[in-house]
């Protein structure tokens, strides 16, 4: 047999030369320079990571194939803002194969896989992103995307807001030529209703982060994983038999509850809605306040979405060992800066893993200080990532293909009809097979053989207000 | 110590007397003659069914007590049609407590408990109902609870609507002093919707069926405890190690499955919409065609709001002794009127059980002749029926005292916080305690420290459209 | 379509004559009057009740099929004393196919189904049982059995042992043909083991009743569902949000947990034994002493074997409704004795449900006056008796076919094959496929491709000591 | 505050110097050179990691607390053979704390950790033992601690029976003084049997691999947790909707199954016992063959203890993608040596991960090279070790004060009583609190109040004979 081993220096080649990818002449093996990348020689390395990434991102794939007569993007100019990694590189990918010319920066200063950025730029594609970019570098890689000789974009794929916000900020007329925007993170769709409110949005915008396909696997069923996966990789803990209490019953504290006691943990939970409160009565947990709880538990989790949920005053009581995490929104749930006092001493004993000590001695465990478990401590499955990157293409090619006048310069939730799309592409990976309706039955029910088979307003059962969960980053 | 037992005669009195209860002269304790029940002597023991209801009805019991002081439906005078049993005593006689008159009819010419019908006479309630009305008995009952001398409601409280439609029919005038329509079923609802979409609504109505928490109760957790309990009632079958297929996963479909997984099934699904598919997926349900399964199941459930789900073809080709029932809306899922053909033989085999067995000797067993199951063949918890007793309690007193203009003459949700309201009255029975935003935390999610904590527009997973748990009859 | 209705007037006939069956004249369609029942005429109605059982009890269907050739119980005479039931009927009528001889009497003066003994008798087996026996009867029926002019019995199935008893006491010469007992109750085998260490067991005897299949499924999965039903049926309540303590965590207490754990219900254990101790902690239950929950739980369920678990002072401190019931061994385990005090007021509000009041008002939900719950208020499946009574039918052929020598004077357990042997013929029910061992593998493993594949001392995991599901009565 | 970071430098120091330990000059604080290890150093993080280690381990800091007292090792001279890790030292340091004297080497040439051996070199302890251990070395180490001027052993803790060989054959005399043996290993174990059988077993044995407690954590609970772990740092893959086969259904397989339910995943199940079958159906798998479910299922798990189940057959069929693991014994179950062909492509995509690709471009994805997945690709949570030193240490007790003539040269289970005792002292880990029979329950149940409250005879549900999760190595 023939064994193949791959040079993984790329991931660990301290060698690398320090020059900023800013400085280096660079150029891919069809003579093209239009990228800027840490080291155009990973591109082997990286294809590999986005073939791997192909196999378990099958909607995007079948989108492809089914694009092999028309080409629903032809024409597009895409320019992209997003995490730069072997994922978005399908997806990238997928735009091209349908007919959309694309250009890419990173969304974040630190996300980018550089090998995965190598393997784009080396297949053709303008990427500005390397792993470690200075702020002054963040926006010249945005820069070089949009402010191109002879190429004016006319969608823009945002995560984030950064990139609307240049152009917005930089070059307003180009707006003139775009057909819409698709935004993917809490924080670039906040922004857009806030334009929108004060009437400054110039054109449609799709809100893809609030789709029901997305929400349900970036909340409940990748969390329902990833708290496990999470506390295991940074504690080596077992679930068996720990008590346990999460605070905030919406989606992610709904995974995390079950996941828990499926693996034998004791879980509590705290609400401030009665609703969700009610249901985890329901569903088999004491539903208490924190405090009644918090000298006996093994575990912390909060999933709230609100600030200061774990204040100084909960640390001081906690016992020996407790472990403190969030999975919410953001770094705000757990007071973190509160332990930041002098009479108590921080000791990182692994990465992403803090003590913090008590003058008695009492060790409290920090993780990942306090920001998002699942996305420092975990990984998000791939196929996680091929709903959202799928809502996205659809997305794209709604608005790029809406008839005048089906959008206005507002922002947009993506139709349920395409929702269900997506779920649909899904569903080949699981063997599953769908039933269709008759002409009888879809008569009586009065829907569409086609759908779509929910009303509008049908969404997921939303966790408390703002709470999503976030990008890396 | 002292043994009690109660003459259970009432149930099973066959000497009772064959007059009709509206050819008797009737009288209770106190002298009054306004009502019509079957036996004014059952008072007793009706009594006795209401006060064991009261105790798992605790959300009521509160609401009587926070009115000792204010009486929010002083004045109201409320004419109510809706099956009369132990728990629609407890609501009646708690929207006495809050100051209403009432007048009561039932909705279905079965349901009655006539022992609760005579405790409620007893008590001082016109109450026009018994079991075992003729179709003439039934609109009389109606007709005898509206049509008074120097008494005119100005509340609706229906079930099914064939109140409303009397009034509509045979009194229009008496809208100009009614204040608005509280309806519950899933029929009154629609028929309230068209009237509206026809210009007749002429008084504000609140569609209470499709509050969030009373839908979660009557789908979800109710029938994940119901589909066990009619299935072994009637077959005393063993779940361990059966195959079975559950027709649609939308809330019935998720509970009866969860159950039945939790009791070593194994699982099949159907399902239109590949939303909820790619859900049963993630719960660990093979997603399949009902024809791919339908040699090899156990058992089959339906609950899509579907009709002809089940077909004489999928019936032929059943294994012998297959089990097939209905968790879904009425009683079309199952095409048993294909059933009824001269080859097969029907044999009941006890109470809502019916073999019907093929010429080769195969028998399926058909329950409750494919009507709901969890309504045929086991029992409604009290603490579901106080979830909905709870909520049409509230939308009265909202619809009553809601300030001139905030309603108008349309068909309304239960506003979100009164929704909340249900949930919470229901906590203390779980011992549950909520937590309350501190100030900081409020003004950081934007809302209000007292709710509403979610968008009115929040609904829970709502099965595909026509679906909802209907009521017995 | 043809419709067949039963009469069901043998349930109920409440003008059935009082005269005792054994002053009739008793003769069946053949002539035969060596039998003695209720009702003849009731055969055609119980010969339905076998049929249907039939279907449940595959692997005795199965024994049948292979017996067409051999006879392995050719020349037995096999005297009987069980509870008589339609699933006893299919156990005695393959006895017969398999070749034996079988005469019959009732272990219990009530469990006997008139109309199953009756079918019996019918198809010439000479029974002697009816509902309502007194002692006197019960002893005569047994006798009747045994003391036949021209037929002796050379083996016995009993359980209880008052079969065997009475043959010890009368025909102490019988014992000289017989050439095994087989036993199935605790207290049958406990009365062997007694009389095997006083040197008085003149027979070989097989304790069927720790077979580990038998075991298994009368404790651990039979009790999974009964609980869920028992509570149910008696007392309708909702499981979801409930507070339960199951006291002891064998077989049976696992069983109680977890079908409650995945209705919903909040549980914690008690426990003796530290083994069983960390094993509820590592399956997610709080362990607690009684006391630290007995003012908050809902629901009391005690299955430890032991006696005097749930005490007065226990019963003092509940709360209002909370309700008590036994899944163990006998009426042993609540105090129920202690209950009946001047200043307690009992009221029996169903079949098999009392409350038990305090002068305060409290009530306390007792159930089955503290017997067994799974046998007083729900149903044993047929598939479990299916299991019980393949290994009564085994063991009966071990002991009748076994060489000279294998069995002595003593009391032994079924061989761990022919354990193995009950599981394999209950497989094909479940449509599941046994994988062979290859040569290579049994090599390997140093076992018979055929099994036994575990040693003999393999046994499932036992409850604490004497306790054991008993059967009824 | 103040932060500590410690130096990781020990774990990747590659500027470590290259000479054997054998050739250096070690001395620790203390003046001592009576030990060998790779780097004195070291010591300070050794340290701080027993520490950690001790936290998770009370059993044995209740040992050495309850030792103040009376030292029940004092005279004991130990020589050890295990792993070197921080729970080890926990050991080895409660031994001392216990009385004894001990002498130490690794039963394993890669699983020392460095610092830990350091750690205990500096507090005293002569520990012979480094990561990357040459045979020679593993020999020289062994006979470091046993052959000692001055200094004979008169207890054995071996793990593996390398140290227990290595006295048989090199001096046999010292056996006269030495009371027993411990051995934790099932190889270990199995060598003693057969020194036993062979009558040349010298000393008592005491086999503490087959203890009850041991065995549900090693196997069930461990494995319940690490199939997830394991699968999880491996490939990143999301359960939900996955389809599973399951290879063999004992206590390893039914952790592994219970845990993949749980997260979503559909589980098939192959076994070869019926009774295991039987439950496999009950628990809510299908029973299938393998060949069955070969190739649609993403994932393959033996824990049979058997060898060639997974074949190059059945590795020919797998889909594209399918995953490959073993958790069962030792790397027998997987034919992994027939992917050693020609035509077939190895790649190493991850440390512990092969994608094994067909001429066709089909890759199978194979986990460890077929070796135990949750000790290749997981952690031991340190409870689970917790359970097995605490054994291990009652058992050396045991060994050492029992009165002349209870144990004879033979191989003995850990007694009944001392079982429960490892478990009850776990239980404060989990606040759990044990109820104590009272006198009259224990004279009922004729149990010693204080246990042991199970027959000797009383054992978990052991897996199919040679299965036993093994020790890493």
């Amino acid at each position: 047999w023939k064994e193949i081993k791959f040079s993984t220096a790329s991931y660990t080649d301290s060698s690398d030369d320090e020059t900023s990818p800013r400085d280096k002449q660079q150029k891919n093996s069809k003579g093209s320079s239009d990228f800027c990348v840490k080291n155009i020689k990973q591109a082997e390395f990286g294809r590999r990571e986005i073939e791997i990434a192909e196999q378990e991102m099958p909607a995007l794939m079948a989108l492809r194939k089914r694009a092999q007569g028309e080409k629903p993007l032809a024409g597009a100019k895409i320019v992209g803002c997003t995490h730069i990694t072997a994922q978005t590189a399908v997806l990238m990918e997928t735009l091209g194969a349908l007919g959309a010319q694309c250009r890419w920066a990173a969304c974040n200063i630190y996300s980018t896989l550089n090998e995965v950025a190598a393997a784009l730029a080396e297949s053709g594609f303008p990427v500005f992103a390397w792993k470690g970019e200075s702020e002054d570098d963040f926006w010249w890689c945005i820069d070089r995307c949009v402010n191109v000789e002879g190429w004016q974009p006319n969608m823009i794929l945002d995560d984030g807001g950064d990139l609307t916000h240049w152009i917005y900020k930089k070059y307003p007329n180009m707006f003139k030529k775009i057909k819409g925007i698709v935004e993917e993170s809490v924080t670039g769709v906040h922004r857009l209703y806030q334009l929108s409110k004060a009437g400054k949005l110039c054109v449609p915008a799709m809100n893809v982060n609030d789709s029901v396909t997305k929400q349900k696997f970036d909340n409940l069923y990748c969390c329902r994983e990833s708290i496990l996966d999470g506390l295991k990789r940074t504690t080596d803990m077992m679930f068996g038999g720990k008590q346990v209490v999460v605070c905030g019953y919406g989606e992610v504290g709904k995974g995390c509850c079950a996941a828990l006691k499926a693996m034998g943990s004791i879980v509590y939970v705290t609400e401030i809605d009665p609703i969700c409160a009610l249901q985890a009565c329901m569903d088999g947990f004491r539903l208490v306040k924190l405090n009644e709880v918090i000298r006996q538990v093994d575990i912390v989790i909060t999933c709230t979405g609100n600030k200061n949920v774990v204040t100084r005053e909960h640390l001081d009581r906690m016992k020996n060992s407790c472990i403190v995490c969030n999975m919410g929104h953001s770094n705000t749930e757990i007071d973190v800066a509160s332990l930041r006092t002098p009479e108590l001493t921080w000791e990182r004993v692994r990465s992403q893993v803090d003590h913090v000590i008590w003058p008695d001695g009492k060790r409290i465990v920090l993780l990942a200080e306090g920001r998002l478990l699942n996305l420092s401590c975990s990984t998000v499955p791939t196929f996680v990532l091929s709903i959202t990157a799928t809502t996205q293409a659809l997305a794209l090619i709604e608005l790029y293909n809406a008839p005048e006048g089906r959008y206005k310069q507002d922002v947009y939730l993506l139709p349920k009809k395409m929702d269900e799309y997506v779920a649909s592409l899904h569903l080949p990976t699981f063997d599953a097979h769908l039933t269709e309706l008759t002409d009888e039955q879809a008569k009586y029910l009065g829907l569409n053989k086609n759908g779509p088979f929910k009303p509008n307003y049908y969404r997921c059962l939303a966790p408390t207000p703002p709470l999503k969960t976030g990008k890396p980053g």
